[in-house]
Parts: structure tokens; C-alpha cells; sequence
């Protein structure tokens, strides 16, 4: 038997399965389980009918090229589309600075590797989304992490962080984002402190890396389209690298995302690319283009938005019944995710077995802490399950933490 | 301004635009050029109608999952199927060994990544795929080029090149093959030739990428299901990774190719695939499992082969006609393409203007060479373009070269 870890890269050996991926196997081995780990988005709210039309026109074998190979940059009608939704967003961009994406994971991922070297820092918040994490680590970056307070990163430990690297002499290069209802917390970065986020760049000569997948996912309840305004579209000097996608608004499954940045580092990020997969799927990039000129996106999205709230309401209500005030959450004004603190005895990760068997499960916080912490937190996606599913799975998670207390008290004497 | 290249990474820094997908984008702005640039299938060959039925059942919307983010390994029954499509290539495996990837792309991407270290070096063939130098670049590994003789690479060239490379000090990590109708040559490495290869990697503790889209495409005037059993399935030792792909036999705007390798290995290339893309298309993954499930692909195949020789035989006859003994090849017995050695005195890279501006583009050689030579040899896809059109751009490829050569005794004078 040959000892393959004699072949294996510096970045492989570093590489890890992601504890999100691993929970969705998890789920995949029982049926009986309700998942509240990954954030799927609802596969009821997704326009099926339009689909089925929209595919049944381009697979009549009329043009040939929906099957074909594509360009690396992405089918144009599509980015052209992009410059639109972009346009909406208060982004004005163009061809040059778009390039579509394999996901946005693909983006995270191209991002990574054209613009960090092994040792370099990135600078995250704490927590931050996984999938980033996992692109950071495959090419040996180092991470280091920000506190967050209500309203996004605290910006005098942003600085005091970058100034404690430049002493040790570590090149910080960029700083990762996910300003609106990020993954895991939900939380929204305030409109002031986005353009103080700008500022500091820019005094810092790094450039920010702004991951925008669930904007269009506010909740109009508590915030609003001039909440939601990306950090992108007062980005005067060209620092900023977008990312977007379209699997949360009209569905995952079509791998299609984008990515705007500026027209060099696009270029650059297109290399990167066609070594990655020369294109992304040209019948996924149609459906999704004759999607938003048909109106289906347009129409998808308030019906999302009044989805997931309903969704989220449902998930507290429950939780406030089932804990009794001993979990608490900053309340998702949007997004899939809500972030629970739970007593602080309680370790997430180790209650995963416990929760399993009672039929629930969700991810530790600790996956989304570059630092280590976040032991007694655990990330609750509502995004997928229905609403009588959610409150069972409540039930569920509450008695698991009861037992899992019981347990450690039990310990303890 | 913002000086972008301060923020590339060293690996961004060497990244280059392929030569092939260079050649598409002037395709794609002049309708009136032939192209025999792109290793495009041909559209009319698609099963479209097949397609269509499928995908209608797919997106009536009782299936949510049809449309989810899947697993990071692929679709369980798609990778079911593929075991018993390796098995019909005389190749036992198991599910633990396989991986499908978005596109065969993305399986020399994670070969390069978890298998590379800057430095390192990958053993190819002269000429090589250039999808693969662009992989095996991106991740700064160095390529060492082996000449081909009729039946492959040279053997006793190998093993010089690698005692010299050790004798150097330096880590040669694998040895990356097309065996079959290779891309560009379109050569079939002998069977004798490929057990040897096995023993010599054996010998030398070096790993073998076996990269193998084409095997279903052989021609059936000069070649059988013999001639194209895979390298893997002889590997009794387990040193070799096999890549294989449905984009040639059903279509490439389904991204779905597939790794199959020792066990560690695939693992490692899952955890690098979740920082890529997290999954491949599950609708596209579930369209190809249904195509193979009812018989598309075994229907397909054998029109294929009959499609594509009919395409071969028309661009050799043009050949001869046109050019009158002054371009040589080998003769294609399977695959997309023909490699056409020009006079001497002929740049191909070069020449491409004078051909664009006659209506006609090819790729030129140098690009499959990583040791800078080719300069006068040019691939030509036979696979996409109609008979009357190969016949068409044969004609404009003979005046270019009439012209070119025209032009530089011109010069000489």
C-alpha cells in the first residue's frame, strides 16, 4: 500500500472537509433528521414552471451553442444583464470588471488564489462564513480575525489589528466582508460604517472583498433597499471586489454567480478560471439570463422576501417558547440565518452527537471563528424547513440542551 | 490608479490567457471565420430531443433537490452509473475512489493543487494538452517535457529526463498522459506501451495522471475497444489517477466529468473541490445520470464514432488535395484532431493574422510545447464544423500558407 501523503501538497495537507459539507452528509444518511446546518434555500419558493419553459425553448436544438463550450468571461447577454442588477444596486460597472462565476464559492476561490500567497493575512470577521475560510486555507493564507459589534466589524480593532501585522511585518492584503445578513450571524453592517470601512482601506492600501449573496433577502419588517447599499457603490478608488450570486434568488443548483472588480484583477481572476473549469455550465448561465429578462427574478424576489421573514418569525416564536430566555440571537433582519448563544456551559460542537440522536441538527459557531471561539454558539438556518418542521426541530434542539445540561451538571457534582 | 499587480499573488503573477481560448474569443467576433481552433463537438450531434424529455420530467418541480446545492462527491446515482461505466473500460473501482468534477477542467485543477508544490515537477508529453499546462501552471509547478514517438512517449527518454532531474535534486511528482487520441496529436499510445509506462512509474515512485475524454471516440476503420483500455486498468499498485468525461459523448454545456483515484487521494480532492465550487450543477449531474440511465450515451456513441471518422476522412482528403504533399500529419484514429507539421520555413503562431484576415484559424503548436518548440506545426479540429466547411477552410488554410510562404521568400530575396 503506497503512503499517498508522501505526495501530497503543502496546501493539501493543510485542506479540510468543511463542517457544513460534513453536516449535509450527516443529513444525507438519515431521513429523519431536521437540518437546520446548511443554508438551502427553499426549494418550494423556486419558479419550477418558468424553469421548465424557459429550457424547453433553449433545448429545442435550434442554437447549438446552449450545450456548447463558452467563453471563460461568461455568456454576454448575461453579464450585460449583470451591469443592470448592478446598476440597481447603485453600482455603476461594465464589461471589463465582470466575470461569471462557478457559484460564488467559485468566486471566493479565484479570489484566493490570485490575490493571496502562502502566509499572507486576510482579514476576517469574527465569525465569518466558512466557505471563505476553506478558500483562504487551500492556499495557505492566514486568517486573522476582527470582533464584530452590532452594526459590523469594530473598526478601532480593525486598525489596531492591521498595525500589530505591520509591526510583526505580516502583509496584510485584504479584508473579507459579508455586509448584509452575513453568514452565520445576520448581521447588517450600518451605512456609515461601510464608508468608514472605505476610508480605512484606502489609509491601509488593502483592498476589500465585499460577499453579497443574500442583499436581495431583506426583511421589510426592519430594514430596507437603502439599507442593503453595497460597500461597491461608493467604492471612488477601485478597491473593492464583489461578489454576488443568483442561487439564493432563484436557485443553487444553477452554479452561476459573478464577481465585479476592477478590470485588471477581473482579468486576472479569468486566468484563474479557465484553469478551474474553462467555463461555467452555458445552459445553467441561459436559463438564469432569460429568467431576469422574463421578469421571474424581478417577480421571485418580493415573494422571497415575505417567505423567509415568515420563516424567521416562526423560528423565534419558537425558540422563545421552547428556551425561556436561556438562548439569545441578534434578530436576522434578512438572510437564512439566525445565531443562537446558548448557555454558556453548553459546547456546540461536542452537543452534535446528542442532537442527532433527537433528531436535529445544526452547526457549531465554532467552524465560523478563525480564532478558535464561539464554542457555546451555534449557527440555525431557517431558510429550508416549513414552519411547523421548524418548531419541532425547536422542540428537538431545546431538549437536547436541557439533557445536554442535565448532563454537565450531573458531571459537575 | 491603483497599481493592481502589488496585489497578485506569485501564482497570479505567471497566470496566462490559453491559447485555445484566446482563439475562441476571436471566433467569437467575426461570424465569417471557419474555425478549426476550439475542440468543440459537433451541436448536431447532441441528443437534443433526449434532453429535453429528460429535463421536463427533472423540473416539474417534484424533486426539490433537482435544483439544491448536492454533495461535494456528486450525485450518488451518477456516481453509481460511472463505476459501471469503468467497468466496461475494464476498471474496478468503488464509490470512495470517485469524484465528479465540473468538467474534466476541474479534475486537473485539483490533480495540480493537491498534488503540486511550487517547484515540483510534472512529467508531460511533447506536445501536452494545454488545459493541463495551464493547471499544472497556475499552482507553479515546473513541466518537463518527454518526446512522443508513433505509439507515445518516448520510454527511454523518460526515464533519462527523470535520472537528470534527479541528479538536479528535484521532486518529479507525476507523469501526465492522454493515451488516447491524445489532444493535439490525436496519437494512441500503444498497449504494450502503457504497461511498460506502469512499471517505470512503479519503479520510480511517481504518480501517473491519466487524462482520458476521447476513448469512446475511436475510429472504427483503424482502431477497437482494445486499443483504448485505460492505463488505470492495470494499476494493480494503485498509482494511478484517472480522469474521464461526458462532454464529448453528450455534451459540454453539462459540465460533468469525473476523477476516479486511490482513496486518500479522492478525499483530498474533495476537500479542494468544496473551496472551488462546493458541488457540480445537480441538475446538470441528474440530466447526464438520466442520458446514461436510459440509454442516450449507448445509443450515442457509436453515431459518434461514425461522425466524427466521416469528419476526419473529409479534412484528410482536402488535405491531400489542397496541399500536395508539402503539410504532413498521423493519421487520427479517434478523437478531434489533426496535427499538420507545415513547411519548414512557417511560423504557426504567426501566420495566424494572415489566416484570420483569409477567414480560417487553427491553434498554433508552440502552445502544446513547454519547451518553446512546435513553432511550425498547427492543430486543426476536425469535430465541429460541416463537411463543405472543412473542405471550405482547408482551401483558405492552403492559400494562407501559399501566401505566407510567398511572403517570406519575399523576404529572403
Amino acid at each position: 500500500m503506497i503512503d499517498y501523503d508522501q505526495f501530497l501538497s503543502r496546501a493539501a495537507e493543510q485542506m479540510k472537509e468543511s463542517a457544513i459539507r460534513k453536516m449535509g452528509t450527516v443529513l444525507a444518511q438519515s431521513q429523519d433528521i431536521i437540518s437546520f446546518a446548511p443554508g438551502y434555500p427553499a426549494p418550494e419558493t423556486f419558479p419550477w414552471a418558468d424553469f421548465a419553459a424557459i429550457t424547453a425553448e433553449l433545448l429545442s436544438g435550434a442554437d447549438g451553442s446552449v450545450l456548447q463550450y463558452g467563453p471563460t468571461r461568461g455568456f454576454k447577454p448575461l453579464l450585460e444583464t449583470i451591469t443592470g442588477i448592478m446598476a440597481s444596486r447603485g453600482v455603476a460597472t461594465s464589461l471589463d470588471r465582470l466575470l461569471i462565476t462557478t457559484g460564488s464559492q467559485q468566486g471566493l476561490d479565484l479570489v484566493a488564489r490570485v490575490l493571496l500567497d502562502p502566509g499572507d493575512v486576510v482579514l476576517v470577521e469574527l465569525p465569518t462564513y466558512t466557505g471563505a475560510i476553506t478558500a483562504f486555507r487551500n492556499v495557505q493564507a492566514s486568517m486573522v480575525g476582527v470582533r464584530q459589534e452590532g452594526d459590523g466589524v469594530d473598526l478601532e480593532a480593525l486598525d489596531d489589528t492591521w498595525q500589530r501585522l505591520q509591526r510583526e511585518g505580516r502583509r496584510v492584503r485584504m479584508l473579507y466582508v459579508v455586509p448584509n445578513f452575513q453568514n452565520p450571524t445576520g448581521l447588517l453592517v450600518g451605512l456609515g460604517k461601510r464608508l468608514r470601512l472605505l476610508e480605512w482601506a484606502e489609509r491601509r492600501n488593502v483592498l476589500i472583498v465585499e460577499d453579497d449573496p443574500y442583499r436581495e433577502l431583506y426583511f421589510e419588517d426592519s430594514a430596507s433597499e437603502a439599507d442593503v447599499r453595497p460597500i461597491r457603490a461608493d467604492d471612488a478608488t477601485a478597491r473593492v471586489v464583489y461578489l454576488s450570486s443568483f442561487s439564493k434568488t432563484l436557485a443553487p443548483g444553477y452554479r452561476v454567480a459573478w464577481i465585479d472588480a476592477p478590470a485588471p484583477l477581473a482579468a486576472k481572476f479569468e486566468m484563474a478560471k479557465q484553469a478551474e473549469d474553462l467555463c461555467t455550465g452555458g445552459l445553467d448561465q441561459r436559463v438564469i439570463y432569460e429568467a431576469c429578462r422574463r421578469g421571474v427574478l424581478e417577480r421571485q424576489i418580493p415573494l422571497l422576501r415575505q417567505h423567509y421573514q415568515a420563516k424567521r418569525d416562526v423560528m423565534i416564536d419558537a425558540l422563545v417558547r421552547e428556551f425561556n430566555g436561556s438562548v439569545t440571537w441578534p434578530a436576522p433582519k434578512g438572510g437564512f440565518f439566525l445565531w443562537a448563544t446558548l448557555p454558556d456551559r453548553i459546547d456546540g460542537d461536542a452537543m452534535i452527537a446528542r442532537a442527532v440522536e433527537r433528531g436535529v441538527i445544526y452547526v457549531a459557531g465554532e467552524a465560523f471563528f478563525v480564532d478558535g471561539t464561539g464554542r457555546n454558539i451555534i449557527r440555525l438556518s431557517f431558510s429550508k424547513p416549513g414552519h411547523e418542521t421548524i418548531r419541532e426541530g425547536v422542540r428537538r434542539l431545546a431538549a437536547t440542551v436541557r439533557e445536554e445540561l442535565a448532563a454537565s451538571e450531573a458531571l459537575v457534582r
